[in-house]
């Protein structure tokens, strides 16, 4: 059992992951509903640094202004007692009825109007609670078919809807940059954004994309069957993992939003092994620094116990892998494994410095395909490692570290 | 049954698409090997307009030059014979064991010159042949395991490649634009770019990114469970679609490559659908103007009779498609039907122009969430209206039937 | 467009799929209910011939006995006075928060005997309502985690459940057949039973199995990455394709429910093929004559005129099927391809009668693998002409065109 | 690091896993061939207890009969003087391109019989080199498309022979038990006996079936999206788990034949637990003896070296695995998490002894569903147990066991 979180460790939760009481497409909740900042006292009780929010888990989608304040105020004060960081910050712009074609790009120009006005209301809410991060999630800027959406139309849409957030938070001084959170499908058949990779494609072509950068979240990129080890590795590259979501899923299947941990168990190694201790051939490269964010659910099955027990649970698994992964890089035994994969090798330019196509093609390095063809490189004794180290020695288990603890 | 295709189609096969003998990870040949240049003729004999092939489909791995330019040579007679344009020209870095860990992003460095000249050398030849799009498909780029690979050195050694096939291109002045081709497994466990998404962006950072865009693949976005047609949407929407690659697939298994239209029929149509006739609400908007190229493999239950059959059936389902397609958007209650489910107006723009978030949020438009919620998009008889054009009798169709009923 | 349906055709809706209010797990309803007996009218005057129900469609789970008779009494008359039946009939073991971890295998034991009343109470009103099937979705009964269920328990609890069922049955002289309706996941991680194939091996196992079938719905298997035509044919096989339940999806997701044919639309051709024409070499060989019953849902983007437009999109796609069916077996040139690829020999045994597996080793038949290696099965060119037949103009269709080629 | 594997542990692994040479879809062999005796030798020094083999792993399909003699002999001097058991034989009816269609369903009755024939002399190569299992993997049959195939036929041709061969082996008195391996699909589009459910359909169907049983492969049960270990525990529950291949899947794409481990590594886990603990709920209940056997591919990176330290790493991890899951099982906090979430209590029947549906009807115990939803089953707590318990103790890691090793 691992050591307990501390703020340090800037773990946050949405108030939506605790505070979901089990409705799913085939049956009707199985929790009752605390109010905010019941979750955040006690999100602050076992260690986490931070909440996140959506507008209206704080206040009703029809509450007046007055009603919104009074209830932000409420929880800010709940938060800043308890010591607790709201860091981010999203729109719900997906469960009222009025959202079912999208907040941004729905064929309705009236509905993408009230919704591109709620975004930047929750914008403003977002600078006042001091958020850094503002994510947008367009759950609903789908299709189930084809002909249903002008795909072009529905990017353009979406371009100016971004562009239009974007360049408000700049012209409002505030110090917020938007994460767009990919998802392939559910609730609509298809999504647009599907994955990090459409994200970012969509980011390069935003006039103030600079401030725009992608969520990645582990279960919406195993949904649509890719390594999200991988999306976090793409997004460090183009510069734009802005923000996280941690979570577990089993396979493709609808959006479990398992503990972090309780779904691919090796990837969710090599995920952390990434944020921790960063890409193997680059000690100064890019790093992720913001929050440990979990967005999760607590299964329907457990009452309010489970539900403190998997907030935990996700933070427990956070720690218990960065600390096999931090001795996964510090065995040398590994390191000579890395080395001998050529894992550090990738580093080296393929030119030489200075080296043109032409200087390629003109030089004869003598190579031998059939001989270069031999070479093992020792990927599955590499991953053995891992796995060892993952899984660790028998001898001194979960018992009697647990009485040790 | 549709009408002979005719080089005005624009359809194009693989060298190796006719040409596979059947071959499969459980099983040996079923079928022989013909020279290339007999492939070619037969393929202009059944109305195909141009041919495209890896430099290898021509000539061995280990061919020499003299022995590579006679079969090129040969080649090159034989299309000219029978009219057929070389449109599309590809190196093969996946075959020969020395790639066995990528030809771009392999961790030995030594593979990575040998391939990097192998794609330059390819290039020569794609200009040399007249082809006008050279598709790199990077099969081998990627990895089973998350630790044997750093995906920021494999991006970046990616990036230095293409900027260098690139800029090559550019210094001879060829005229030729690169595709690069995405896919999301097989062979391996994880490929890098496993999305049109993922190659947009990663084109976006190119220095000479200009003249780099997309070939997507019906079946490979179909293995990451991804729509192709937006998929080509968004490719349209960045002005990336450079070539495409048509075939079928019956969802998330081992590449299929079966002809078009067996996979995912209702895709295929809208996907025609988008190639013919453009996006609904644009309609000077972009298009593809380029070759409808077919990747393909006829079955390996099929001798060389089969081989043909399926070459004229991707053809014979593309020209149906295109003429029920076309129906479809001419039919006046389609029309009704689209406008009724607000597909154009998702072409306006949602702030009216000159108008900011500022006036946005300031101004009140009385909109009413429940009352708008209440709009009824038709999107399920849009759909049902395409399905009775694509099944039904075109010459008794859905809209005189109707108007009967 | 296809004739109009009839009561011949056996149409059927569960009131719960026209009386989906579009709740999902991220949005609230989009549409109003109507009380029960208001969708059984509708649905006969667009041409269905029956309706099926869950007991806690017609009353709320917590109704005494005299609320819920009257509101079966009032569905009755409803349905009597519009001429519909009410086929089928099943019990609600999923909505409630007590039926968290399943009805008949719920860890908690005091659940499984208040799940197997409330199943053996609607079997009472299955007989009472007339109905000859009732259907046993245990789409609760599963897990998320593997060590929270004992799987022997498991199936041992449901081997009780359905003989304890099945045997009340037949004590009361019931004219009812039990249909298990599989589903690999959702609600539940995995559910057990989850594919037609689990649930014929576990019908094997049951002392009552004799009156115990299967109800295979099409998205279901297909969520499996299964083929659903392949399922019906081994349901057939076993005797015990006992109820179906036609829908769309579109690969591996959450379980979409689309109308019928707006999935996998060249597998609902082979469906209905199958269903309306039997299997080819066999013209006497098992055929399934139960209701055609749709378990599907309205999108939620479409008011109360999407829902009957939907509800007639399913009729009319399988009409338009059948029709297109008919026609691709009665066409000369499709059998003569069916004969060329093999498939009536298949129905010949392989052994010749009387000769045993000895008989048979002695044999020298003469066959030369290499030469019988050759022969092309044509299998691409008659699915070509399946295509072409669902594609393609009827009046003049395949055969005609070819004739004339 | 785990103790050296000995025979006692029962492992055995298939010659075609360790003289894979690494031919895919898209790539040539990247090892040499060795002969079959070497990999035994090299097998039985790593710690195997047995080897599994095809037909033509030993000698090639078209060898005459004393040469397939004189192979097998040399092959049985070779593992006997290593103390090696062949514990599996089973055919190849997959490779030669004469069983492109299948072996024992192939549209071809020419290829049918001699598909059978081939089959039943495997089985005397069975007996004769003493192995107790004979494996059915029916790779080929099956179909691309629907009209291809009489499903009817298909399974009639597949009892016919399976009754043939499992009559066959009664007949001549032979300790050989059938065990049907199920895969949906590659190199098929869909397979016939697509999972372990489907298999146990078919073999309650049979007239010999009292002989077979099933075989599972993780990955293969893993490409139908379903929970390997509860295909274990069913196959257990009807009698069935004949014998097991382990291997590593990474989701849904190729068959990939990872070492066992290296794919759903939580899923690997609770297999070895059912594998070597048992049902929880049933300690005298049907437990599986059989071989632990493995069906993986070394991967084609690797050269020789890499090839048996991935064979070192399939038993590795097993054991290791059975390490932990036994620490699990024994550990009081487990045990008593277990209770409280119900686990042993799902093995109590639902009805008390002599207790009837009438019974049951009438009785009235109070039961308050409403209470009763409220039950925190704890699984999340449990499965975080299972997580720490596989994940160890971070202060005493790999490194210091390797030390200590």
């Amino acid at each position: 059992m691992p050591r307990q979180p501390t703020p340090e460790d800037k773990f946050s939760f949405g108030l939506w992951t605790v505070g979901w009481t089990g409705t799913d497409p085939f049956g009707l909740p199985t929790r009752t509903v605390l109010d905010p900042w019941e979750y955040a006292d006690r999100l602050a009780e076992i260690g986490a640094w931070g909440i996140t929010l959506h507008d209206n888990d704080v206040f009703p989608f029809d509450a007046d202004d007055a009603a919104a304040a009074r209830a932000c105020r409420r929880l800010k004060e709940a938060t800043d007692a308890s010591g607790l960081v709201i860091e981010m910050v999203t729109t719900n712009t997906f469960t009222h009825p009025v959202f079912k074609d999208g907040g941004l790009t729905s064929n309705d120009r009236g509905v993408r109007r009230f919704g591109l006005r709620k975004v930047l209301r929750a914008v403003d809410l977002a600078a006042q609670l001091g958020a850094t991060t503002f994510v947008m999630w367009g759950g609903r800027e789908g299709s189930e078919y084809d002909g249903s959406k002008d795909v072009l139309a529905a990017l353009e849409r979406y371009r100016e809807g971004l562009d239009t957030v974007a360049g408000y938070i700049k012209s409002q001084g505030y110090d917020l940059r938007i994460a767009l959170e990919p998802k392939p499908n559910e609730p609509r058949g298809d999504i647009f954004l599907p994955t990090v990779g459409h994200a970012l494609a969509l980011i390069a072509e935003l006039e103030n994309g600079d401030i725009v950068g992608v969520n990645p979240e582990t279960g919406h990129e195993q949904m649509a069957n890719l390594n999200y080890t991988h999306a976090l590795g793409q997004a460090l590259w183009s510069g734009k993992l802005f923000h996280i979501d941690l979570n577990g899923q089993r396979g493709l299947k609808y959006d479990q939003d398992l503990v972090f941990g309780h779904g691919d168990l090796v990837s969710a190694f090599f995920t952390v092994d990434l944020l921790e201790n960063g890409f193997p051939g680059y000690p100064d490269g890019p790093r992720y620094t913001g929050p440990r964010h979990f967005d999760y659910k607590p299964s329907r099955t457990e009452g309010m116990a489970g539900v403190w027990e998997s907030a935990r649970a996700c933070m427990s698994t956070y720690l218990l892998l960065a600390e096999k992964a931090a001795a996964f890089r510090a065995d040398p035994v590994v390191q000579e494994a890395m080395a001998y994969a050529g894992v550090f090798e990738l580093a080296e330019p393929t030119l030489a410095p200075g080296e043109t196509a032409a200087d390629l093609l003109a030089s004869d390095d003598g190579f031998d395909p059939a001989k270069a063809a031999e070479r093992d490189f020792g990927f599955v004794r590499l991953q053995q490692l891992a796995i060892e180290h993952l899984v660790g020695s028998p001898a001194r288990g979960a018992a009697a570290a647990r009485s040790a603890g």
